[in-house]
Order: C-alpha cells, then sequence, then structure tokens
C-alpha cells in the first residue's frame, strides 16, 4: 500500500509530539509537513521542538523544517491529508481552509467537533458516523474530529453498557496535567494540590457524550438521551486520566455480567486490525486498587496507551459503579486521530 | 472554669500531634497523660515522637514521658476524660476499659462507632445524639466518637439541604496521605499518581452519613433514608480531602438559595462560642477553581481547619453539584474530638 | 514615626505578592501604589491578582488600583519610596529613571545589581555597603538591591566563617519552583523530577556571594578573594531553596565551633530590632535529618521566613559540610529588600 | 550454552523485581528459585509480590512458590548460584552460609562489601577485582558484590578521569525514593520536600569509590588516595540518582577532552558484549538542562538503564563540574549484580 503523505499541524505541541511518534514507520502515512508557531517556524524541527514524549524525536522528522501554521504555505506542499493538534482558535479558520481545498483532516480541536455534520469518530464505538462527512459543504476535504481526552474513555466505559440500558451517568475525573498542554498547568499551582476546575470540560464530556452515543437518523445524529453529570478536577500526574463513573441501568445487571460485557467489547478496528487498534480495547484490572496512572497506562504487548482500563466494577443498591482510565495524550488524542484516518482509509474514504 | 485533666491515647501519631497541638493552651482541658506503642513508652514525648504537625512540639507535653497504652497503666494516673486515636484494633479493648472505669473517652478510633448506643456526634449537625450516651453501660464512663474524615466534610455540604429534601448523594473524594496516618501510604505508591482504592473507605462514608444525619426516635437513630453512594480515591496531597458532591433533592431549588443555605449555616457550637468552634463552620468559595487542598485549609483568622470550605456550586439539569474540602486530620479527627469533649463539657455531661 | 508611602513595582507577581504582605500593617511603610503589566493595569489589585501566597491578600491593598509600571504614570503620586519586583529586563530603565528623579529604589531585580555602586545589601552581613549609594550619579534617589534568592542564603552560611578564614566554596542547590516566579516551571517539566541546570543562576551566586563579602576599599568594594563553585538544580518544591556547601577554611576547626558561630551570630538588623530581623539570623537545627524545605521555613514565633536554618555540620577530612535552607521569596526576596528598607530609614540614609 | 539454574533472594522486594525482570529470557540463567520473608513464603510468587516494576511479574515466575529465605531451605534446591537482594542485617550469614556451601553469591546487599577479599565489582571499571574471590575462604563458593547505588554512578563519572589525575572528588546527591526500598520513605515525609539525610550513604560513597577504583597490589586492593566528600539527600523522584561532581584534576584539561574522554570509555562488557552491558556505559546529553530522572534513564535502544548518563560538563576556574544521573535500581542494583554474573560466566569463574 502506499503511504499518504501526512501534515502535522501543531507538531511541535504535546499532542504534536505524540502525532510525530505514532506516525514514525506508520504502515498507511509518512510525515511530510509539520508546522508550528511563528516562533518555531523555519527551524529543523528538533531545534523547534522541546521534544519531551521520549527520548529523542524519531529520525524521520529531525531535518523537517517546521513551516508556519498557516494555509497557502501548508498547500505549496504535496499531501494527501493533514492531523491537526492546533488550539481551537487557530483551528477553525485553518481547519476549514484546508478541508476546503480540498485536504481531508483529522483533527484533535475541538473548534469543529460541535458541527451537526462533523462526527466525532471513535471507529469502536460509533463506526458509521464516519459518514457524515459526505455531508460536508468541502467536496473532496472534510474535517473528522475525535473526542475530547475524558470523553474519550467514558464512552468505552459506557458502550457496553448500552445493552442493559443507560438511565444516567454521573462522573468524576483526576485529570494529569499534560492534558492543558505543555505549559498549560504550572508548578506552583498543582505541587501536592487538586484544582477543582477545568474550563468547559464538564460540559464538553456531557455533550461529546451524548453526541458518540447518540443514533444516526436520517443522516443526522440524534444525541444519546441520557445526562450525563460530570465534575473535573486536576491532579498532580502526568499522564493518564483516571474517571470515577456511576451509572443506572435500566434493566438488572450483576456484576459479573458486566465484566462479561467489559471484556468481550470489540470493534471494527479490532476486525480490520488496524495497525494502531488495541487487541482489547478494555483490558479489566482485576486487583483491587487499579488502575493507576503510573501504573497501567500500557498493560499489553503493542498497547501504547489505546485500550482504557477499568477495574473496580462494583454495584451499590441498583447503581454500578466503576473507575476508568484513558491514556489522554494517546487514545484522548494523537492515537484516536490517527486511527480515525487508519479507518477512514481502509473504508475507502481516504485514498 | 478549672481545667479537666486530659488524656491523648495514641499520641505520638499523626492524630494524635494534632490533639496535642489544640489542647496545648487550651481553656476547657490540659493534657496530662500522653499514651503511645511499647517502642514509645518510657520516653519523653519529645524523643518519642516524630513531630511533624508543626515546627515543635508545644512545650506542655515536651518532658512528659509516654505511658504505655494500657488501661491499668493508664488509670494510675488522675485524669477526667481522655481522647482517643489508637489505631481500631487496638482501639476496642482499651476504650471498652477505660469507659468501664468510669473514664469518657472522646475517640477518633472506628472501634465503637456502629454500635447503637454510641454517638458519632458533631455537635452542628446531630447534637441531639450526645444523649445516647446515656443508654450505655458503662456507668459514669462513655464513649462518644467523631466520624471518618471524608464523612466529617460531607455532612456539612449536606446537612443545610435537608430542608429541601434529599433523594440521593454520590460523592467522589480525592483523600490526602496524611489520611492514612504516618507511615500509611509509601511514596513509591503516590507520587505522581492517584490510587483509587481505600480500605473500607466507600462503606463508612455511606453508613456514617446515614446515622449522622439520622432521627433520634425513642432514643434510638433511624438512619436517613437515602441512599450515599461513595468512591474514593488517594492523591498526592499531605493534608485536605477534596470532594466532589451530587445530590438530587426533592423540592425545586436554585444555586443561589443553596449558597445562602451553605451561609446561613450555624449550629450549637458556634452559639455558645466553644473554643475550638469556627465561627463559620462552612464557608463558601466565590472563585471559580476553588476550594483547593494547599491554599484553602484555613480560610479565616483563627480558623484551624473546622470550617469546611465550599465552592463550584451549580445545578445541572435537575442536579445540585458542588466540591468540598476538609481537613482530614483537624475537623476530620483531632478537632472533631475536641469540639465534641468542649461541647459535653458545656452540656453538664462532663464536669 | 510618619509611615512613608510606599510603591510596589510588579506586585501582581509572586515576589510582588510577598512585598504585598510584607507591607501590610508594617510600621514604617504603608503602600500605597501597586504596579503591573499591561494586562493588569486599570483593575483593583484583589482582581488583577491571582493570589497565592497566603489565602487572601490584606485588606489595605485589595482595592487599590493597579497602574501601569511606567516611569510617568508612577511618579503622578506621591511616593517616598519604591520596591521593584520587576522582570530585569524591563527593571533597568524604570528603575533608573525613578532614582533620577529622586525616588529611593529598593529592588529584587538583578538588573542594576552588577554596578559598582549598587549596593548588594543584607544589613547583618555588609551594612556598611550601603554607603555605596552616595557615590550614584542619582541626586536624592538611589538603587539598593538584595541578592539573588540563592545568594541570600549562603551568605548568612559563609559570614561566620570568615574568622576560620575561607579558601574556597563548593555550593549545589535544591532550588524550589517559586523561585522562578508564577509560571517559571511548568508541571510537566518538575513533576517526579529534578532540573539541573538554572540559568545564570550559577554565575551570579559566585559573583554576588563574592561582593556581598567583599570588602570596601576607598569607597569601592574589593571581592572576596575565594573561589565560589555553584551547581544549580529545581526540585518539586513550592518554597524553600535547600544548599549542600562545603568550605574549605585556613584555620583549624571543630564541628563545636562552626556551631557555636553559627549560633551567637547577630547583626545591626537584630540590634536595631528592625520590624523585619528575625531574632536569630541563624538557626541550627539539632536533628539528624534537617532542615527541611516543608518543615522548617519558619521556626520561631516572628519568624515569617528571614533566618536561614543550618544542619547536618560535620567535618570530612579537612572540609567543613553543612546543609542550609533559606526561604526563596522571603529572606531571598521580599523580605531582603524590605529589611534594606527599614535598615535604610532608620541610618537616615532615607527619611 | 546451556543455563545456569539461579536463585533470587529477597524476590518480592524493588531489587528483587528488578532481579526477576531482567533474568525473565536471560541466555545464561534461568530463576528457579525465588525467596520472601516469612510473610511471603509457601505462596506464589504474583501472590506474595506487590509487583511495581513493570506492569506484571514475567510469566517464569508467577507459580513459583516463594520460599522461605533460609539457607537449608535453599539448598535443597538444585541450584548454580544466587542473587541476593537481601536487607543488610538478613543477608550477612545466608549470604556467608550459602558461599560456604559452594554457592556464588552475586550480593548487591552492603554486608560483605567492606571484606578484603570480597570485590565489589564493576566490570566495565576495575574487571580485575573479580579474581579476589580466589582468596574467600569459601572452596567453591564465593561472594561477589556490587556497590551501592550512588556509588555505581559516581564512579562511572571518575574512571575515564583518571588519566587527568583526580585531586579531590566532591559529589552531592538528589537520590529517588526507590533507593530506600518499597516503603523506605513515607510520602507524608517526601511529598513536595527534600530530606537532606540519607543514613551512611556519605560514607559508602567515599569508601567504595576508594575501593572500587583502587589498584590490586599484591592480591590486595589498595584504596584510590584522593578524597570523596559526599552529600546525600532524597527527592520526590521515583527512580533515578542525580549527583553533582566536582573534582579537582591535577593536568590541564579543556572541557572537550573531557567528553571526549566520557564518550569513547568503554569496557569489558561491551568488548565481550555481555548481554545486560549497554552499548555505550556513558552517554553524554548534550542539552543544557539534561540528564533528568523522569526523561533520561534510557537513552538508547536497548538500554534498560544500565547507561550512565552525564551533562552539564563545564570548567570553573580550575574545577571540572558536571551532574550525571544513574538508574539507581538498574546500574545501581538489580542490573549490576547481572552484569557481574555475566562478566564470571564468561570469565570462567563459574560454569
Amino acid at each position: 500500500m502506499k503511504k499518504l503523505r501526512a501534515g502535522i499541524l501543531g507538531a511541535t505541541g504535546v499532542v504534536g509530539q505524540q502525532f510525530v511518534r505514532i506516525l514514525s514507520n506508520h504502515p498507511f502515512f509518512e510525515t511530510v509537513v509539520v508546522t508550528g508557531s511563528a516562533r518555531s517556524s523555519g527551524k529543523p524541527y528538533k531545534d523547534a521542538t522541546d521534544w519531551i514524549v521520549t527520548n529523542n524525536p524519531p529520525e524521520n522528522v529531525t531535518d523537517l523544517d517546521v513551516l508556519d501554521t498557516n494555509t497557502k504555505v501548508i498547500l505549496r506542499n504535496d499531501i494527501d491529508l493533514v492531523f491537526s493538534s492546533l488550539p481551537s482558535d487557530v483551528a477553525y479558520s485553518i481547519e476549514d481552509e484546508l478541508a476546503s481545498a480540498g485536504v481531508p483532516v483529522f483533527s484533535n480541536a475541538g473548534a469543529h467537533r460541535m458541527k451537526e455534520s462533523v462526527p466525532i469518530l471513535i471507529p469502536e464505538i460509533n463506526p458509521s458516523h464516519l459518514n457524515l462527512v459526505s455531508s460536508q459543504q468541502y467536496g473532496e476535504g472534510f474535517i473528522v474530529t475525535n473526542s475530547n481526552c475524558s470523553t474519550s474513555g467514558l464512552v468505552f466505559g459506557l458502550k457496553p453498557l448500552m445493552d442493559f440500558g443507560i438511565n444516567d451517568v454521573i462522573v468524576t475525573t483526576y485529570q494529569a496535567v499534560s492534558g492543558a498542554g505543555r505549559n498549560g498547568v504550572g508548578s506552583m499551582d498543582i505541587l501536592g494540590n487538586v484544582i477543582p476546575y477545568i474550563s468547559n470540560e464538564e460540559t464538553k464530556i456531557a455533550q461529546e457524550t451524548q453526541i458518540i452515543l447518540g443514533c444516526k437518523e436520517n443522516g443526522k445524529i440524534v444525541p444519546a438521551p441520557f445526562d450525563v453529570n460530570a465534575s473535573c478536577a486536576r491532579v498532580p500526574v502526568l499522564n493518564g486520566h483516571l474517571e470515577s463513573v456511576v451509572v443506572q441501568l435500566e434493566r438488572e445487571f450483576s456484576v459479573d455480567q458486566i465484566i462479561e460485557a467489559f471484556n468481550s467489547f470489540s470493534g471494527e478496528p479490532q476486525a480490520l486490525d488496524l495497525p494502531t487498534a488495541p487487541s482489547n480495547p478494555i483490558i479489566v484490572c482485576q486487583e483491587p486498587d487499579r488502575p493507576q496512572p503510573t501504573r497501567d497506562l500500557s498493560l499489553q504487548v503493542g498497547d501504547l496507551g489505546m485500550a482504557v482500563k477499568i477495574g473496580r466494577v462494583r454495584k451499590q443498591k441498583d447503581r454500578l459503579n466503576f473507575f476508568l482510565l484513558v491514556h489522554n495524550a494517546i487514545r484522548g488524542a494523537a492515537g484516536a486521530s490517527v486511527l480515525n484516518a487508519e479507518f477512514a482509509r481502509v473504508k475507502g474514504v481516504i485514498e
């Protein structure tokens, strides 16, 4: 299969670095363009980037010159698709212009997420939403988004429960500092502390969860009808959002049934054996005190952080309780977008 | 008023040190006995104790010899009451023996909490429960407990809501390491991590909350009828349990009404101006990202950590959400017991 | 004594907040002007400031409007002196202009420190350096600086050793994140980590130490002749720089003699009983594992962080080793400048 | 090559777990015996161990029963050698008894390190010291130790400097909590703190460094003649000891010469291509702010933490300064012992 030529928008940030990392030696895509802010542009990637996600940036990008994040500059290059980890304020117009110019955009930015015709795609969960792109106004180009990082974990905890009928959901988060970007959380604010506030996060979780788990009717998404009540806090953890989830189900259930539903859950990325898909999208921890951010982000060989970990599944009166852990920068950001592009390619939406 | 002679059981631990601190220069009580484990006994308090709660132990105890935590040894001394911060396994028999010997016991241990005749007393919340001691079998002695540290915060968040009718409560905690005692949480387990498990904590919160907010009928406590669904986790914070609370209320409410209910809440300790009582038992933070453990444990002059802080009061659909912060070692432990003893003295239960 | 009217330049930052705090209810000075960046100016101080150093900003400044940090704007006000916690790049010209306009400037900024006629004053250590201001070109105005935060601790560890003859000094630091300012160190960089680099810090420590401990000859400072070899690192600590110091002395010494020299050290601020002066400028810890940042920043009643703590004094072969702890934001910044102004007032240099 | 049958003493602790991990799929050795404390013995390894070093213990040991750490019990098994990560107090007699019974012991414990006939072996540094075992009293058995974890980094920083003549060494450490074992450092002591004391560590560093870098004369080690002045502190870091090193050299040097000496350093394990040997025993970081514990413990493919990282090489007056980073649990403990056994096998000392 010929590799498609990919651009990474906002390639020097934390999520951008994860894009670079995941796309090095990728069987479907090769990185040919990396963009950054005015401060970075013109420099070789290795000099423009304060690389933090592994020891060193992969060799295929170290000497790429960072381009200015500007539509005209980007379009001077021969690219088949772009991945976007731009800040939302910048993302809106750039992504719009690139899609208008015929470029498929796989975006981690929230800018276009709330548009009716833009899918918030998680191929294990809502693969049929991909087709929304045909209703976009862009011609050959289009925009596919992935969800907010907290949402990306929560929907894995909920999807297997839908057979039991979900009445309502209450989620409380313990979110890692990397979710706010490289300098999003200052050390004076978070050392030894918890900050019970993340701007807009609670609303995003509620809305995105309802959309992702919604049905497509007449080419439009009807949001899932249950409430999602979210409370979000930042904790002094580097990577990995932990979430406490309380669900009221319509039907009778036992803890064993729920664990079985989690363990047996699988989706199209697994059936298609997509490169970035984990063997098991959900891993249930047996130990009484897991999952934990420092120990469980990657639990299987080959799991780079794409599997969601669940533990402490328990029934309290009529409610189901559990904790889940999602790698916010992988399953919640760069890995999610790459999986979306893999899925789109295998489905023939990009070629 | 003559000061009563107090013993502190388990005086070298974290909660024991807080007892020592709060009782130094106390108008009602003076510390005349401090006990510890076999390893500590026989040494002067200042040598037996790895003092951590302030810079140095107060002068009134530095040279007291630590006694063995043994009923006979303790009873050789002239004491009017004891405060207990013993581990629960040790607490059961010692507290029982002392009460049988006529000594009033104010205990932070969980050992006797679940007994029908033992009050879990928080004088702002359930002052009438103090009278349960008259149904105890001990004669002149008795046992009064305070609640588990997480519960001690939660009930302040719930009590003012009872006028609105509480249907159910979901609470998720971010608990400080000091709640587990001096060596309860190893640094390898918690640095940069969250541990979503605290042994028995979730059950304690549910049961104790229902009892504390229960009614007394025919001399017995009828637990409050609503569910309390708790999920508990340890975070890398030194002091201060943060809790996210979601409540379903029977009656209509506005956020302003709830804030008003919190702000105007006051109890007998305030009316009686007890030495350890905070002016306002609940302080509502205005800022969007508070309360925070490192910044808000003590918000008013004279508040040593006895006021519970509440923030982010909001309405999501029909539910009420807020965060609260409680100083686990003060309002949740030593300060709670001392306030109970102050209340008992003013009420004439001890003299 | 009439209070002098003080301006605080850069009042919204971490050091600026400490100035505000220390000057509330100060017997010599009252804060009448607070300045900030363009983003802050025009707002009341309480709204412009993300207050972090205590619970709430003191009442005397909450409603002061923050002025733009601009010489003309500042000079429209009736002020007797200014305290500066400006960033060095901004500080140079503003401080110069204010001094030229006749205003005494007490600065925590490094901008003018290396000028021959500008004292780096620590009144316990080099009180005679204050007179350098008479050789400045400013007329009635002048500039007095305090040292870099690490240096401010080190010189207390060295001054009492000068009677033994100092041959050379090797210092290695463990520096708190607050030393870099509010957003100086991102949480992704420092959580669970050590960063063995602080820009220019090692050079500053060497140069400033030699100047502060230098002799005044013919109205000029002759730097102390010994080498100061510094290695600096940032650690995940909020406040308090710890330093390991190794000194080679010319004369024979015993550990007891050194401890005695530390304990008996006192200076003019103590003799003059200046408001911000600690009773003992050096406190020697007895415990084998102290001083520690979280436990020892303030060890005596009334010590707001102005005393330097020393521990683990030991002799290894012919070298003297010890650890010292300095509150970087108090003795190393705002408290140092305030003490300098107090000293200048009592000496009649400002009135 | 037939695999030798290995026992791991103290296999459930932090260093024991690293032994288990490094020996899984090892070409020279297979783990057939694991021992633990009385609390662990009799249970399968996976149940007896609170595994923390990776996600899960390797399959080859999960079902091994943990034996009591008792010489007779151990000798009932067919073993060719043992690795010991016992606490020093227990290690002395057990290691002695096993060696007496003919078993080669590769020990991370300090118990026998200071004996004249027991090598503190680091095969890159002092390979000839291995032969000391021939002077031991044990017959076929013997004891080979590796150094203390801090020392293991320091000697790599010093060995390449010996051509320049070392006059003296001053080292200051920033040590990770894992160096103290699983529960060695409580979270209440180290969160947001630095503890400037580690029992006996400074003496160990000085003595062991002199022995390791000493010459063998007439079958005995003559310690290196230069002073090693050490100051040690614990920091809130999980793994990785950082050390600031200041060296006075006899001969002229340039920074480039020193970097060249570090980069070109190599030893017998590299020449012999031993399984656990890193390609480059020393890696010099180019960046101005490295090495850092969270980013640089493993910098090359295949480096499990056996390479020592050095950065910030600089000349201050006549002294050489640099920082080094060593993985305390790998190069400083389990990896060191395994490399010693590999070296001994290739040299024919065990077979």
